[in-house]
């Protein structure tokens, strides 16, 4: 990573992947991507967003005040180690095909209700306050997934929002799923 | 937080709860335990921590190195995101008694055999190099969840060998679960 290009090793649908290219857009990082046909658990990829953020401190991805940083941090965990990891395609397949729709829509939802409660007293335009930050890169992919899952949105008014705000986003748009090297072509949009 | 000791819900038994105790103990803050008879997901413990470092720098609990801050991460992820979560006791709880500890085992072997391949590159003394970090704080509580599970440890030197040298030094002694108010008269030690 020191000299040239960084390389991206990513899949088209995977959420993980999904927050890190919306950082590398939002920071303007022009970046080599690799795909991987492969799902990977976990939420590994924000230490690679903290490591841009520290390195390419602009455009902010972290508040200033460590209050609202700490808030940040507690939203994109809640994402990346309260949700995604217990809906991620290796869980589901090891909980087998009759039950493994519900049991996402569990782990979604279980994790949703504690989201919008706590979006209710941080977010602003965005996930806390009117800046895009690392919660917002998480919340996005997630939301994506929970529509993949046929969740039931009604009781999410502030997540949907500021998804939907944040989907008019050029960063979010060009690093979409939909829109990936790798993306078959009948989910191409 | 902003007047008065600092107060921590804490469950004897989480290992979420026991990394930010380490913390606690290794930068010497005083604070109030009030202890919850309650198992939550997930490694939201890691924005308290990220929190505590930002107010409270020293001892250091990340590198200076952005290369090793990512390091740091990176396993502390993959241990509070990739394998944590999925052997929770509320998981467990819905995977079910007959394959529980079946699914507790895979979730930790096939993490801890990415984390002993990592460690072979980062580890000094401790999981990055020879100061406490971050990344030490989540792998304790790991390994002794592993225990409970009885994981074998034979594919694990580094691993077990980094367990041993911190479960040494006093701050993870005082935090051990073995040694809370809420601690069972029976798993006291």
């Amino acid at each position: 990573m020191q000299a040239g290009k960084p390389v991206l090793y990513s899949y088209f649908r995977s959420s993980c992947s999904w927050r890190v290219r919306i950082a590398l857009a939002l920071k303007g990082i022009d970046f080599e991507m690799v795909p991987v046909n492969l799902i990977k658990d976990g939420g590994q990829q924000l230490a690679i967003i903290e490591y841009l953020e520290e390195t390419r401190p602009t455009p902010r991805l972290l508040p200033q005040d460590p209050k609202k940083r700490a808030s940040v941090r507690m939203i994109s965990d809640l994402i990346a180690s309260g949700i995604q990891p217990l809906q991620n395609l290796s869980i589901l397949k090891k909980v087998g095909e009759e039950t493994k729709l519900t049991w996402a829509q569990n782990a979604i939802t279980s994790g949703f209700n504690a989201l919008e409660q706590i979006l209710q007293s941080t977010a602003g335009k965005y996930c806390v306050g009117d800046e895009v930050t690392m919660a917002d890169l998480c919340l996005v992919p997630q939301v994506a997934n929970a529509e993949r899952f046929k969740v039931d949105f009604t009781p999410y008014p502030t997540i949907s929002c500021i998804n939907k705000r944040l989907l008019a986003l050029e960063a979010f748009q060009l690093s979409h799923p939909c829109r990936q090297p790798d993306t078959p072509t009948e989910l191409r949009a």
